[in-house]
């Protein structure tokens, strides 16, 4: 039994929780969490809840710690720190400071003499597998990628900090017309706009100024002014009941040709009732991948790149030779 | 630059000819050939072609030798010849034969202290490599795989060898309904029948008596009885005109649900304008990751299950983790 420790309770740590249970080969050792443990209940009552101080004094008895936390503040800093003391998985998703945290996480690994699997999940993740190995396999073409129809985090959070909102959700949408050109061959160049719309659910303060909170949305950069935006605002009890859902996913395709000039497009896609509750499927299967590597005596930081497919899987090389091969 | 030989010169050794020609890390070396090397006149007239039997005496001047011949009778005796002399790459696709066609090849190249990578391509290859990832990352849920539009060569054969048949060309095709439901997140169980159609075109000798050939199609087992199966009769002329392309593709989709009930559809497909000018270029993906593997020492069999993925692309892992993450 593979044994798995969780550090950071929220939606991704929960899904986790669940995770491991889908898994016979592994078991949940103890949850850590910033928070009072106290306040802290496991979907499973009997699993141990700590302060993720006492985590160090856990070192011996958990194979890999899955880091739950987000990216912003929280994987900075715990990613190299317990690195130096576990495998760890984590989901680290700021893309262009991956470089700079992979080293970090992959001195205190080598240090340790522990293996970490960084910037697990979809994207990063498995759309960064697909894109990497559709490039190698198809060497002459262009990559798309679409995301949604899906909760972006960011952009709800963008939008609850301005003045006079208290609540809101923003799905990131790919406009079908795109996505079909590019899978008929097409190659079409697509900006911005003509890629993803933003829609947008705004729950704004009684008596706040509704026509000013949508045009500061509307024209916020790098956000969504460079989009197509719809914002409609609703009430608090719609954004609860119909808005709570975490949905998401999207297409990463490949399209272009061969010498012999014929075309061919590759397309791996993800239709995800539940972000998080999927991400951390994805943490868990790459759990046992460092769990594999770390017995192999294999340190240092890793993705998903870096990783032989079969590691993720509990069926051994020969029964996955005769079964999906 | 990864010295390269093709062994075999139909049309995947043909497609790998090109194929390397989109990799400028590689060049091509020499192409080998059973029949007269005077007969075969490679798209470079540069490339030199030599008989199958001087292969042995280029031991030194190739880093990787992609074996394109086919999995009925080539493969079987080429694959452990050739592993125990050169770094191998193969698409043996007999998939009930695969485990004793790898322990084979694993042995002959672990004996040569050289490293094979067989049954690479897209069905097995990729859709392997998909169907594996899938499983393991949404351990609860149903495989589909649903191949076509394309051209069976295995059942287009079948159908050459009835009586009265002087050529013919066999699609399969993927049933829309089927593949709807199963996107939909259905589960549906689904009969041979229901996934796929069986699309004929015969051309018959004059005075053969074209009913009799349709009803001994329909009806032969294994390959078109479990199926709703057309059968059209055309010309020579129609045959050459129209079906002398070689597409294909398919779908592989995993659906299924995590702990919290949210149900997470995935999927990988493929259009293929030509399926050898793809699978070749597969191949030479293939050989990049042999090629890598063979300096670090390692040896034997591999599928594409066992290989990390960053082996197959020319760009350093850093860069990847910079690009594609």
């Amino acid at each position: 039994m593979i044994k798995i420790g969780i550090a950071g309770y929220g939606n991704l740590g929960k899904g986790a929780e669940l995770a491991v249970r889908q898994n016979p080969d592994m078991k949940l050792t103890a949850i850590f969490t910033r928070r009072s443990p106290g306040s802290i209940k496991p979907q499973d009552p009997t699993i141990p809840v700590k302060h993720i101080s006492e985590a160090q004094d856990m070192k011996n008895d958990i194979d890999v710690l899955l880091l739950c936390g987000g990216s912003a503040t929280d994987l900075p800093e715990q990613g190299p720190a317990f690195a130096g003391m576990f495998n760890t998985v984590d989901s680290f998703d700021t893309h262009a400071r991956i470089p700079e945290y992979f080293n970090a996480v992959d001195s205190a690994a080598r240090t340790g003499g522990k293996i970490s699997v960084i910037s697990a999940g979809w994207d990063p993740g498995l759309f960064s597998l697909s894109r990497m190995i559709c490039q190698a396999m198809l060497p002459q073409g262009s990559d798309y990628t679409f995301w949604g129809r899906g909760v972006s985090q960011g952009h709800s959070d963008a939008i609850r900090r301005i003045k006079g909102v208290r609540g809101a959700v923003q799905y990131t949408i790919p406009v079908e017309d795109a996505v079909k050109r590019v899978r008929s061959g097409e190659n079409p160049a697509l900006t911005a706009r003509e890629k993803h719309l933003r829609d947008c659910y705004v729950v704004a303060d009684d008596g706040a100024d509704k026509e000013a909170i949508a045009y500061e949305i509307r024209n916020m950069p790098n956000y969504f002014s460079d989009y197509d935006t719809s914002v409609t605002f609703i009430s608090d009890e719609e954004l609860k009941e119909k808005h709570s859902a975490m949905p998401h996913g999207g297409f990463v395709i490949r399209s272009g040709s061969t010498g012999d000039g014929s075309s061919h497009v590759m397309e791996f896609s993800l239709k995800l009732g539940s972000n998080p509750a999927f991400t951390s499927g994805v943490l868990v299967a790459c759990a046992r991948a460092a769990y594999r590597l770390g017995r192999e005596g294999q340190t240092g930081a890793r993705t998903m790149l870096d990783i032989a497919p079969a590691y993720y899987s509990p069926k051994a090389a020969a029964q996955l030779r005769g079964e999906v091969l």
